[in-house]
């Protein structure tokens, strides 16, 4: 008796084991591509507030790769059909729908590559990986954009409740340790299906999914947007904007060649499909990219580059306030007129260390790839519409929170 | 250098080590009255539904009293002053409050003494185990019927956050493998304070608090009250209804001394103060007592006598429907009359196999033992008026489930 | 498209779900005979030291079977030939592997039917139900008995490294909360392989193999033979053969008609070959059997029996004495005459509370169903010839303990 | 009633909260020198083969403070004497023992600090922190450096069973996701004691000391010398030599000038003290500096710095071949004749890719910081000298295994 060739096994600290299959699948993860994501956080400065949040976006795309094997595996059981093909495709579409992201992920989204979300640049790597391994990858590409007949496929990467958000909450969760995040993956898939070409979730894991919501509600207040997570991320961003500004005002300031590339250039997604090299050259970019910036700049003799870098590296986090209302435009006016006078700074440099902005975060959109509900006399509802008790469309609801940064010392009370 | 004689250590799976006390907490834990809650289970007859739920009372009384421990502990350091004997007290209190519960728990709590509460009996077993005592139980009782002055104390052992309830969600979760219910006990001990006499939660736990709220409604409809759950426990207590039904009618049944006190008399609360052996007699009953009913039972002449015990024993639970409305009467009855056509039994006995009845639950009791929420501008506000988002007032609502057992052979459509 | 008919699964708090199938296994599941090992606790009295050890034997045979699953499951991807039948019968095998189990398990093997292994019975329970299922479990039974031609299936369900083992090591350290004993299962399955027939390890598993080796010597002296579970053990078959020799001696004594067979008869393995009947009374005892005699005895007017009744149920453990050496004959005698003085009790009572013995434990019987290790020379050595340091031969070396039990006040130093 | 101001608390994914005191401690965690450790990973590139290893001495630091806290917390129970100032100090000793670590820790301490050690780094960070902390550190040096009266103290933080090696075991166990490496520490911690100024394991805790070193031999051969682990972290430090090789041949090479110091120079344990600068171009250096290295060099002309970076980033291991005896040096040789035939490069050249070491690690050393165990009758043993059963004398062996790394296409057979 002979022993077949094995896939590959991964441990994972999360679900214990991970099954590679060997062909495309192998090799895309061990494209640079692909590895480049080991450098590159998936929860960005969080672990300034959470020091286990160490954990990167490779392990993230691992671990959807594994629900979406147990997600098929589970509606197969079901006398649903999904032929090899299209199994092999939907796990590459959530593989690398994560890929485009860059340095400290959603932190840098807006301000290295200012007008191209990371969904449009996954989707240029998919391309250009697609061209690179023959087209193979040309199922998985319209699974992703949703142009594939079986729509079922393209809910498992992305909609309300994919495959992305069941990971990734309990990933963060389980590295934060803030453990009542934790969902009930193993639940919840066991409970997927298929009506009409959608995915539904049987009636009776309807509490299972009031809980994936709010746990992923604490996972946003507590984690994602936690307060001094909100400052540290826009620190980082006002720093970007100042080297930025010094690049573009051909200050003497060290910059990588890549980083370069992407600061002084206002880059639009068009400069991807034009210029081959484009691609490479963001490739490059990871988070240790940024830390040695950090490091490079805190010597600097630009007061804000030199502060801004200084402060993030030593964890010295801009005090913020957080509330429902915005915050009065002459209270911020005189905090940084405080600042002005004290550190004999211009406007425009306290305004790096002053500002206010808000975040948002809705926990369920009504009649946006939602979460259906498959009751047991076959009919179909609406989340929303389907609990006996838990109000939903109070949960629908955008919460805005207003925030103020400054330095404490600046703060007019 | 000489060591102190150490208290007591056990092994929990869920809390890791629970230490006991040498003195009168440990002398209350060897107590026989105390020991007899190893042979009561917490969950009845869940583990029909959920094998893993076999733990007993004994179990959940020690996880209560170690969470009171960390609780005060908790409360200590921040500055609040409670003392070594309302430490004790306190300890002695959630140690015992559920002391009372008879075999089965909340099954047979209506059929064995079918008056009485498990908390009164739990008061009557104080009362005597002060006795015994010498008084050393005085405060805990005081602080169980809540008429101690520093209320917050009794609000640890009884309110809508009490530390019973941190116990069993988290416990039954542990032991069901129910993940879901899972409940961030140390996040919400670690939020405790007090405020005028009243156990509060800081602001940045209110998501704990709701996912502790959520947690809690998922455990009801999906163990509590799962609808397997439901029918065996109706089943067991038809059984005993009937067995009720055949002493007093001096039939010929097994039964032991104990349980026929219980059978033969309608008992009182007054009856436990007057005969002092009483509470021996309760004090015989746990689960095995009824196990062995049932194999007495399964064996008798009397056709619902043996029937239901043979079901029980061997898990044949009747088919239940559950519904939001009431269940027609004249449904009902034709029910019963297809069973009475085809067993050639009378309409009394097939009521023991066919009947409905109600369950409910409310999440939320706005007003009762609240859960208050700490503001960092000092304000308190009931959690019902303290989230922006998470609709309470829907939550507080009455949920009541309409069900109907039948044998599945007699069910109308 | 319409779903298949599914599995039932099953909430197991070790493995999250326990898929079952529905068809044989099934109906298996819900025989009573198999049902019964609902109310037999698989760690006897150790719940008396561990509190969470309440667990029963049914837990244990669906997480066998789980872990059967599994192993064929990562067999058949290694390109080994298991097909369905043979795959349903190890599966049979290895749910009924211990379905002859009596109450408190092992505790009481050799007083109830005292020179019946456990195993024995449980093959007399496969061909009863084999009856019953019209001969649908002879290849179980053959692969129970070893006389399968495939003797890797046979090793799956009984050998050193059998499903058993990792079974029972993984839920009594999960359950006792003894976490140490913990063991790698899921990395030891994916590791399993088989050469000639025969079940081994993979070279790169020698350390998961070490690890689970004290893994289980650390389980045995922790929780199985803990000294305290031993005394609470001893005590329970000193009481039974009280109550033995009071029913065979036509004492006045409470005792169930079934309980009577068992003890008032020596039961050999042929007569339940020949009484039909016997079977199904042994099918009657269980845990509450006991604890229901227990509760009766402790008001029995037979000092030994009431007394050990009494302690039992009020856990006041006798005093415990283990050693490397057997204890002093004289010794003990003294011990038994200083309790006959104070108690006025004969020597044959006295002896009932005085008693000693040994316990013995071996961590690995070389070439008996021994541990194979594959190199990836293609080599397979014996466990004990394969570590680099772990000396295995010393771990072979059987190691007796020798106790002596007495009540506390008449050990005489 | 008045809150205290409390201490911080950090969610930390294996211990739930861990509680930093304000005061002197809390201050450390801020400084620069602390908060550097945030950017240098636990386990260097172990994350290559467990993708979940990305955890950092930030996290192993705290992890190490709390299981301090925890037993001095033990000791004082058990009656033993720390008074104020000692429990701060060896918080301080434990919190700081190995600040000293460089990036990648062990993988480049012979490479960028050739002649010390990171114990050696520690305490001069520590002096520096003295300094800075007016003498506030001065006991904590003591006990790390073994020269205060209590020489327990030092044995908490440094011993074979120190709270470091406890804590580091779990955390990689934990991250890796190799879950047989868990140790039982909570309990290990229970059964501290001191006798004779010397920290001890009561007797009954004497399998989870073998459980704990059998789970220590597990980490080393599974995580820390896995032999790609090996290999690749083999594979950086050639990179760093054949870097230092060319910056001290003035050949062209990207380099930071904080790097450029350590690889310019032999520093010496005294250019640290005389050089004050020095300690903080070392503290500028963590794991981001060599991704943007090897980033750089990974475009540089040369072909072993360009080669080796770039197969580093992409996962591209060298081969490695591990045997029990030393590889044949002719053997090698041939290799290298190859690769030099077929790459066109120079001997020198060549043997940055192909070149053979030993790794080596012993279980337990007898008499050098060892393990004692407190027998219930007072003596005190050591442990190789305790176990009945565990032959710890083959443990203290020391096993060599010799590797041999060459890329796939030049290994000859």
């Amino acid at each position: 008796m002979h022993s077949k060739k094995r896939a590959k096994i991964i441990n994972d600290p999360i679900y214990g084991f991970i099954e590679i299959e060997s062909g495309i699948i192998n090799s895309l993860i061990n494209h640079p591509y692909f590895q480049r994501l080991r450098r590159i956080s998936q929860l960005g400065l969080s672990y300034l507030v959470y020091p286990g949040a160490q954990h990167t976006r490779f392990q993230h795309a691992l671990g959807c790769l594994h629900l979406v094997s147990k997600a098929t595996q589970q509606l197969l059981k079901k006398g649903h059909k999904i032929n090899q093909e299209e199994q092999e495709a939907v796990k590459i579409a959530i593989l690398l729908h994560d890929i485009g992201h860059g340095p400290f992920s959603h932190a840098l989204e807006r301000t290295l590559v200012a007008n191209i979300s990371h969904e449009e640049l996954s989707l240029i790597y998919m391309h250009k990986l697609n061209e690179e391994f023959n087209g193979k990858l040309s199922l998985a590409i319209k699974i992703f954009k949703n142009k594939y007949k079986k729509q079922f496929l393209h809910q498992l990467v992305s909609s309300q409740l994919d495959m992305d958000r069941l990971d990734y909450l309990k990933r963060d969760s389980f590295f934060t340790g803030v453990t009542e995040g934790n969902v009930g993956v193993e639940r919840i898939i066991s409970m997927l299906d298929v009506q009409n070409d959608n995915l539904v979730i049987e009636e009776k894991g309807i509490y299972s999914i009031e809980k994936f919501i709010i746990a992923r509600r604490l996972m946003y207040w507590q984690v994602y947007l936690h307060k001094t997570v909100i400052s540290a991320e826009n620190m980082l961003i006002q720093l970007l904007m100042r080297a930025k500004y010094l690049v573009r005002n051909s200050k003497n300031i060290y910059i990588s060649s890549n980083l370069k590339k992407f600061l002084f250039n206002d880059i639009k997604l068009n400069d991807f499909k034009e210029d081959n090299k484009l691609l490479n050259n963001f490739s490059q970019l990871d988070d240790s990219e940024i830390y040695s910036g950090l490091k490079y700049w805190s010597q600097n003799e630009d007061f804000v580059l030199s502060k801004l870098s200084n402060d993030i590296l030593n964890r010295n986090i801009l005090k913020i306030k957080v509330q429902k209302n915005i915050f009065n435009k002459k209270h911020i006016k005189l905090c940084i007129k405080k600042m002005i006078n004290k550190e004999k700074i211009s406007k425009e440099e306290a305004e790096y260390f002053i500002f206010s902005d808000k975040v948002s975060n809705s926990l369920y959109s009504i009649g946006n790839s939602n979460i259906n509900i498959l009751f047991k006399n076959g009919e179909i509802k609406d989340l929303s519409k389907s609990s006996d008790q838990f109000n939903l469309v109070a949960l629908s609801k955008t919460i805005n929170k207003y925030f103020l940064c400054s330095p404490k010392e600046y703060i007019v009370n």
